[in-house]
């Protein structure tokens, strides 16, 4: 048996959709030169991560073996496989390869973080190889939401990888490389150790439909429009971009594009040649002049994203423009789990202007960019891998993605992030658990998910806090103590103020308390808060988090 | 012209799902006698009000008329109809009327508060009326996804309102009352002025299905299950509780009720006679004892709620009872809008222990307790009233349904929370906004939506916060400025801990600072808080929330 072998780990992205960071190793056991498959970020939430900025990979595992990585290999430019880029380089210090369009997302981040942009190298497709180390890695196109998707082709001693990336079966994308079912049978013949594959949609039990089946919908609904379109879908959607635009053009409207992402998105995609005859674009200055019935808006905020310029519009107005009623929004985009009531939140300020708001019920207006479970069929069929690994997915869909590999006689298993998987024999097999996890990026600081600071912040939004401070010159008190409520309500049962009960309490408590408690910081402490615990449950009937300051001053 | 009117007020309901709260009333401008249908509350989150219990509407403009009040009535048990009757019922001080199974759980709610019982009234079924002032009402049985569930004839000297409550159009509810077309016929023949209807899923334009027909769909899936099989769904859903645990007797199984809502729910439902025939079940200590395919459990938390029972099986176990491998989870209901991400966390919980997760969506294993599109067309034909006024929804529900009801020639109108309706005419029309809103339950006292309370928890959660202690004695300083810090990164830019750079920066400001400044408690305070603000952007990329106490020493 050869001592050497090939491994797989997931650091991100496995057990969650987002901050995909995925790593594989050939050689020996300790010693395998490494190389990682994207590098994404998440978005964080108020009732788990409130005041972050966005959350990364925690990538310390790698970070520490950074001389034994080859490079990192970019599949596509969505935000969750290349957003941590430019937050985590520093740390592994390699280049960065990718195709074209995603080199160019790449770079801007880099260059925005005053990092350096030439760091990333720009690939090109298949048959074009890189060799890093021990692994040769193709670009191998495929159709998925965004313009140039790859997968990679991952070869190595131990046998080829097919890591997917994002992707679906799409013949017709509009922008964008086509699905070629003929360059998928040809890598399978070439032999396919490990499918490393997009779990996203397995439990979507109908084929996946084209982007261009949406073309003829969306056409007939902007030209039945009566006042102003505005359309909002992910701003990386080129193909969308691009549909929305043709529908506008098509119905003898100008076309406008709002939102930051919306405008960089679409430069790059001119810039690189993915996105051709893209319709003639007025500032918004320009198409604040118009008639309603001329225009078309193209706008960020699918997600319904506070400051994005959906929100805006549906708050009032945004760069002069402004809705009214008659208008049409259109949702040309999905909800991810999790952002329901801001988009609702959205729709109903549209609804209260008398804006008229299509959302895609029934998937007339939206089609999504994964491959559903008859695509993951047919993928598997026309690459006959000997194993699968399921990534790109939350735990029930890398389960159930395993459970129809099995289904067809394919040796898989479940690995979520920081499970290193052995690839080199005829299954794959969990042989360690390194850790894993999320770090948050805070303000300009990254911070541990475990260190306690949003913990806190959390445990304030929940209990509210009170802060009380006492001034002591050896064993007498100096005044009174202070108390300083935070988030709490002004009076409870008694209808008194709460901050004077509690310090008229806490004053009672100094004023009897004898000399030894004075000297002692822990009693005093324990007394103090046990007063205001006391205080608090009985008045309003809650546990409020607690500081106490014992300031000290030197007796003269 | 008549001096008299007849005016409808929505205080909660009206531009929402939740806290139903709708004034009805009938007299000279300004003296009109009233009624209240309904006095539901809604849930909090952690993005609009972390750390809340419960929400209530604000119904200070009936409470500062409640002299006018003639009595409340409740149309079904759901908690958004009748779960603030305890909180609020002090400022209202007239009975309250309901059905038998609405009653009952009104009165353990009453008691539970140390309120009066007595004053929730049983009231008769239609043809059965009760007089209120210048109303007389009448109970109408209609279906829906809880027992007893009624719409409300009002009639008043101006004419007929038929307020239908939530209600769907099932012939076969399995428990409750059926559909009955003719009954809505009849009332309808005797002339219906006013149709103020539910307006939950106009957006759905399929047909309801009936509670029945998920029988035989729950049943085949219980016989197929290997292991435990624990279903979930809302607690107050009888007809549901009772089809899974007849899945469940079917198959052999034993039934286990978890969950303190669900064992309450059950017990009101057979003293109240509404429910029938409900298989025997075990308590928890003996269901623990049983094999897992023996085992059928009815657990509460279909909304992911943390402490619910499938949350706490999700983790481990509940009373004892632990689910396995090769368990089935199901999903017998639907997840509000908001809860996507509670609810997925249980599921890939679930996922993890090797559970298998079966959620509804195709619709095959819940059907919804609201009448669809063409259900409320139906309803319109039947009753064809002079006006329909939308209730029991968000703003884009009410307007899509006032757009249904004019295509069928009906006047129609958006009125949503505070919006007072003159109904006496031909069409409705708003005559005077109110003040309505929102009161929290938080904690033990019930605070104003703005208030500020909850305002200043969220900016500590989003931004972290400095307290800030400064003693002086005339115009010197004793001993330097403390800091705390809460939920903030410990160190950030130049490595150094945070407190200890705002500190000395803090003891620098205080030392430079003339007499002048050290006497006036304002120039103190802009100093040491421009102080915090600079080093906290330079270090850590943010402005905290400041509070700053100065203590004064009085000068011996």
């Amino acid at each position: 048996m050869s001592s050497e072998r090939l491994i797989y780990l997931p650091l991100g992205g496995a057990g969650e959709v987002g901050m995909n960071a995925y790593v594989y190793g050939y050689g020996p056991p300790g010693k395998e030169r490494l190389i990682l498959v994207d590098l994404g970020l998440t978005f964080p939430d108020m009732d788990t991560t409130p005041g972050v900025g966005v959350i990364l990979p925690d990538i310390s595992w790698l970070a520490e073996r950074a001389d034994r990585l080859e490079g990192i290999f970019i599949t596509h430019a969505h935000e969750d496989h290349v957003g941590a880029v430019a937050h985590l380089w520093r740390k592994l210090g390699v280049p960065i390869h990718a195709r074209n369009f995603t080199a160019r997302i790449a770079k801007l981040k880099m260059k925005e973080a005053g990092l350096p942009p030439e760091e990333v190298r720009t690939a090109e497709p298949r048959p074009d190889a890189l060799e890093a180390g021990p692994f040769s890695v193709q670009f191998v196109p495929v159709s998925h939401s965004l313009p140039e998707a790859s997968a990679l082709i991952i070869d190595t001693p131990a046998g080829r990888i097919l890591h997917t990336g994002d992707l679906k079966l799409d013949p017709t994308p509009l922008v964008g490389e086509p699905w070629k079912p003929e360059t998928f049978a040809e890598i399978g013949r070439e032999g396919v150790k490990v499918l490393a594959c997009d779990s996203t949609n397995v439990f979507n039990l109908h084929p996946g439909r084209s982007e261009s089946s949406l073309q003829p919908e969306i056409e007939a609904l902007v030209r039945g429009a009566s006042g102003a379109v505005a359309a909002t879908t992910f701003a990386s959607n080129v193909a969308r971009l691009k549909t929305l635009a043709e529908a506008g053009r098509a119905a003898g409207r100008s076309i406008c594009l709002l939102g930051r992402a919306m405008n960089q998105m679409v430069t790059v995609a001119v810039e690189s040649g993915v996105l051709k005859d893209f319709p003639p674009t007025l500032p918004p200055e320009d198409a604040a002049q118009l008639s309603p019935e001329n225009l078309m808006l193209i706008v960020t905020g699918s997600q319904g994203e506070r400051r994005a310029a959906s929100a805006q519009l549906a708050q009032g107005k945004y760069m002069g423009i402004r809705m009214r009623e008659g208008d049409t929004f259109l949702l040309s985009s999905k909800t991810i789990p999790g952002n329901e009531r801001g988009v609702l939140k959205v729709v109903n300020q549209f609804s209260e202007m008398g804006v008229d708001v299509i959302d895609d019920h029934d998937g007339q207006y939206h089609v999504s960019g994964h491959a559903n479970r008859p695509d993951l069929e047919e993928l598997t069929r026309l690459l006959a891998p000997a194993m699968t690994v399921p990534l790109h997915g939350e735990h029930r869909h890398l389960r159930e993605h395993t459970r129809i590999a099995r289904e067809t006689g394919t040796p898989s298993i479940v690995a979520a992030n920081g499970s290193m998987v052995d690839l080199t024999g005829d299954a794959p097999r969990i042989v360690e658990h390194v850790e894993a996890g999320r770090v948050y990026v805070d303000g300009s600081v990254i911070v541990g998910q475990f260190d306690g600071v949003v913990r806190d912040r959390i445990r304030v939004a929940l209990n509210g806090m009170v802060f009380v401070t006492v001034i002591l010159e050896g064993d007498e008190a100096l005044g009174e103590p202070w108390a300083e409520l935070v988030g709490l309500p002004e009076a409870g049962r008694s209808n008194k103020p709460l901050v004077d009960l509690i310090e008229s309490e806490l004053a009672a408590f100094v004023e009897r308390a004898g000399k030894k408690v004075l000297r002692d910081d822990d009693k005093i402490e324990e007394g103090l808060r046990r007063v205001v615990r006391q205080i608090a449950m009985e008045e309003i009937g809650r546990k409020p988090e607690l500081r106490v300051v014992i300031s000290r001053i030197e007796p003269e």
